[in-house]
């Protein structure tokens, strides 16, 4: 009861002091932090976090691999998917239910999230850099959206009055309103106006009064709800929100659900079973993640023992025999879902960007809560690879599935039916300046690398600059700048990524003794002074990586790396013979790096490599004699995975045979 | 207007004199023979086919491989198909239609058609076997069957007076009224009594009252009717059946359909273009196979140029590219769909079994049209392996899908929700003895190889008998005595299989100094005189095959072969290791041979194997050094893999890691 009491006054309040509330601080958020100082999630009063959050403004971004990127992503590609969803109905569906326009509900069930999503990502945007006319757009859809509530605080364009909350296993309904919480909060952290969290609070809350303990009995279907209301209650400290993912996660009562829900409905939709019991990831390969993502904030915020096994499990698992190379996840188009472990198929990957973006911010809450490099690994490389193969390099042009082979070449979108994965991007790429740093009680954590000024504080408030200079990926060196308001000690933790062969540190122009070990963190526990620098340089050799031959159809092949990159080949780079007839001889390739204009000066690698003559492709399928290897030398060009298919229509792959002689 | 006379003059004509009618010459079934002296389809009067069918009960067979599988068949597999049909309300929802029963119909919308294909099982069980049990049992089906025809002909418990034809794409009419033709031509075969037949006539006659040139336009949606109608018009003489197949195959009018399809309708239907027009096996893989079947028949008939020009491409295709090692065709879950060229996973093969049974049916008319081995060995090597693994050694649980690795295991089923391959199946191999035989104007072919009596005559009308004694498949060894009933010269075609490293043939005793050729057709054109015999010896050793290096996974491979038979591991043999950390090293590796009396007593294969310790899930997914290859040695077992899955839930693979080194 006492729960309940608190649930209404806190809806009230808030309803009633909506309106811009700049730098006010809410309980719970960051303690005495203003909404604009917090990061891509705010854990700095997580009690299990080891690390916490640092806000996306306060890293801003110089000349490097990511900077133009966002611009690009805040000045072309968000502006022109808002003119998109309004081409496609998407802001209209509001307006329609508003009675603000009439014309008849447009689009899959699901698009109320793809316009809060691109709310997220522009409030992400403006969080970094101002934009009067993108603010303002961001304006008028949020008024938009907000006309469209209803009395009871019920808002979602597909479903009426007699069908809301019916079908749990199908109707996203709680997804929708995850990403209408999350457009809420970044819009809040970005403005200080809260009314869109207001909306939120009013349709969580009315969600709240329905369903949970001792209430009707639910379940989320699709997760994403379970994440977005651990922030919620990060966000305004009302503990109902955190209970209520709880009971998500690991309370639901299955048999008092209302609809019929199979075996393979909790499978697939990763949800209704207590998280706690899951031993396997399957099903639906976005749920899953974003379930995975829900489960590592309630043990942020909760340390949930059983859940946090059945976590580890679980990330074990995905590491060991379910994730791609690029760290895209997502092995079957049936169900867009998890295969059996070491399912990895090339051409057939499903690897779907918004798979790929849930693992990075799965990975990243499991860094907030351990500190542990593997985490920071994994995202980087599912950053680099997996997700950023889902946008073109012009920015304005989508992948929703990310295959590692590709027999006829793939074009991006501008626009997908269900097209989750291009405001999920947007989002992604404007909230990056949050995920390159992290503070802890002992001192500030350097998680990714690019050139860059960072201006906050340490966790006793001294302030602390810190600029970084280099060329990463493109290559290892990098130069940080240590400048703490005044002279103090503290500990800077470095990223040495598991990727590097070595990595050597210069402190003030002096080599430290100690060796820095890939795959950890390098601690630098000493008193700063303004002005002293230091240079990371981590060994970037081009390397082959080799699967488990338990991954059959990579066992005859290579994929080459270079730094967090993982590589491929076009078929537009090798006109003389198919590329799934090149073949690389491991020990005796040498590659040579260069700089190529058309892919965004990003840095190719030649080699020599061998060719079956005649191509494969006109022998037998099967053969009672062994096929001779391939002997005729030919040139070969590998450019990153990331930038395929920004050149027309082109074969492409990754995983390359070898020459076994 | 002159052929839809002639259709309502047939129709009445049949009408009027249903009844049994046994022994009776039907126009174009084989000029001069009666029903029962019918093959598994009637060639003898197509005037492009090669070869010309030898009656189903002309052979009769003796003690060997398929015997007993034929006895189980018949005495279990049929009658226990039929109390399951009964259960699932497969045939109560023909008498709901009839009045004979109230209840609400069950079932998917093909489920007819599972019935029709049980029928045609037990008639051509019935033409090598008299039962009158079954026969009875067959007669009160039909008899159910008959009393659901409306008065206009239609004949499908799914859709009533509303819905009937208005969704090809979907409603799978035209495929029951396929299997009901077939049934009805068996059943006719069998029993020499044409009451379904005619039943069969008049839905023909409806539907092609209504559509077809000039009429209404329609497309298959799910071929087989195309076969089902040459047949028709094989057995009837009725030459509107064959032009409405061709205008199936060859003339749909696609703007005049009344329906709206897709260019992917088209490609997952394999109906709706003119097949003449097709490049590529696409879409669902029964449908295929199906239209493969259908458009041979239809070149059977009438040469057809373009389309046999597109039938042969299709074919090259498959063999190059999409066909698995067993024989069995599909590569996708979703759709049920041939994938790309080297689309060929091991665990997710779809390869339906009736998949299986489309390939040796298209297989079976290209030998008919040809003469050529390559059909009949794809044919064998499918029905040894691809086919026979669908249904269990006690002859009554089936497979589905027949993948070429299974982690997990598998168990056969007696019944599919979808149950359309297991009485698929059992029309196969009731049909069976109708596969080993041919002739032509120059003599009489052997195509299979198994012990029996062939009691049937040339194409002059002079009787002959060829008695088979043989272990094959397990021993390469046949003796055939040549009876014919006066001395006589005849071309005696026999095949040397395709997989044989050589084979040697005695006549009466003394060695042919001419060498058969592996992949041929042997002619041994001589005076016959009874008594004359000759002893066909093929080598049989274990052989390994490889996989093209565009399999990419299988490029590090092998699958192991003897005679027709791919074998595979299961893991109830390996208690030791994973079967999946096991490896083989080509060249290194013997081979012992034994009976298994667990497996039918099969021949099974065991040597030594190498296996990686620790095992290979220990270790990670991607490493930049490569992995050793297995040194510890270890015992391996391999069985047929029509064998698999008869021994509770074991894991199993066919294609097996091999040693690099």
């Amino acid at each position: 009861m006492l729960k309940r009491l608190f649930i209404l006054c806190t809806a009230a309040g808030l309803a009633a002091g909506a309106g811009v509330a700049a730098g006010a601080a809410f309980p719970g958020n960051g303690g005495d932090r203003a909404p604009r100082e917090t990061g891509v999630i705010s854990t700095s009063s997580s009690p299990n976090a080891v690390l916490h959050d640092v806000p996306v403004a306060a890293f801003r971004l110089g000349n490097g691999f990511w900077k133009q990127r966002l611009e690009r992503n805040q000045r072309r590609a968000i502006p022109a998917l808002l003119r998109l969803l309004e081409t496609h109905g998407v802001v209209d569906n509001f307006r329609r239910l508003s009675g603000r326009l009439q014309a008849p509900r447009r689009g899959p069930r699901f698009t109320d999230s793809d316009l809060f999503k691109w709310i997220e990502g522009a409030a992400f945007a403006l969080q970094s850099v101002p934009d009067d006319s993108l603010r303002n757009a961001v304006e008028t859809v949020i008024s938009d959206v907000l006309a469209a509530q209803g009395e009871d605080g019920y808002l979602n364009t597909y479903h009426g009055p007699d069908d809301r909350f019916s079908n749990f296993r199908e109707n996203h309904e709680l997804y929708c309103l995850g990403h209408l919480i999350q457009a809420a909060i970044a819009w809040l952290r970005a403005t200080g106006d809260n009314r869109l969290l207001a909306g939120a609070r009013r349709y969580s809350d009315y969600v709240i009064s329905l369903f949970g303990p001792g209430k009707r009995a639910n379940f989320s279907g699709h997760p994403e709800i379970e994440m977005a209301l651990v922030e919620l209650y990060r966000t305004t400290g009302a503990i109902v929100y955190l209970d209520y993912a709880e009971y998500l996660l690991n309370g639901v009562e299955l048999e008092k659900v209302e609809e019929k829900i199979s075996a393979n409905d909790l499978a697939y939709s990763f949800s209704g079973l207590p998280f706690r019991s899951r031993t396997r990831l399957e099903g639906h390969a976005v749920r899953a993640m974003y379930a995975c993502c829900g489960a590592a904030d309630l043990i942020l915020e909760r340390g949930a023992p059983q859940t946090r096994l059945a976590l580890d499990r679980l990330w074990d698992e995905m590491v060991s025999s379910k994730v791609y190379v690029t760290g895209g996840v997502g092995s079957r188009y049936r169900g867009e879902a998890f295969g059996e472990p070491y399912e990895l198929p090339n051409e057939r990957a499903y690897t779907e960007t918004c798979a790929a973006i849930g693992s990075m911010m799965w990975n990243w809450r499991l860094l907030q809560l351990t500190g542990e490099a593997r985490y920071a690994d994994a995202l980087e490389r599912t950053l680099y690879n997996g997700f950023l193969s889902g946008v073109s390099l012009s920015g304005e042009l989508y992948f929703y599935r990310n295959p590692l082979a590709s027999p006829e070449g793939a074009l991006r979108q501008p626009w997908y039916d269900c097209t989750c994965c291009p405001p999920n991007i947007q989002r992604t790429l404007a909230s990056l300046p949050g995920y390159f740093f992290g503070t802890s009680r002992k001192g500030v954590w350097i998680h990714l690398y690019d050139s860059g000024l960072l201006d906050w504080r340490l966790e006793d408030g001294t302030a602390v600059n810190l600029e970084m200079s280099t060329d990463y990926p493109w290559d290892g060196e990098v130069r940080v700048e240590v400048n703490p308001e005044t002279e103090t000690a503290f500990c800077l933790s470095l990223r040495i990524p598991g990727w590097t062969t070595a990595a050597v540190l210069e402190l003030n122009g002096v080599a430290l003794e100690s060796v820095p070990e890939p795959g950890s963190y390098y601690e630098l526990d000493r008193v700063w002074r303004a002005g002293d620098w230091l240079t990371l340089t981590f060994d970037m050799p081009v390397r082959l990586i080799y699967a488990n031959p338990r991954l059959r159809n990579n066992a005859a092949a290579v994929a080459v790396s270079r730094g967090p990159l993982i590589y491929c080949q076009e078929g537009v780079d090798h006109p003389d013979c198919s590329i799934f007839d090149l073949a690389l001889a491991p020990g005796r390739g040498q590659f040579t790096l260069s700089r190529d204009k058309a892919l965004d000066h990003a840095v190719v690698l030649d080699t020599g490599a061998f060719t079956f003559r005649p191509p494969l492709s006109e022998r037998p399928l099967y053969s009672p004699s062994e096929f001779a290897p391939p002997r005729d030398r030919v040139p070969a060009r590998l450019i990153p995975y990331f930038a395929w298919a920004n050149r027309g229509l082109s074969p492409m792959q990754v995983w390359i045979a070898k020459v076994t002689d």
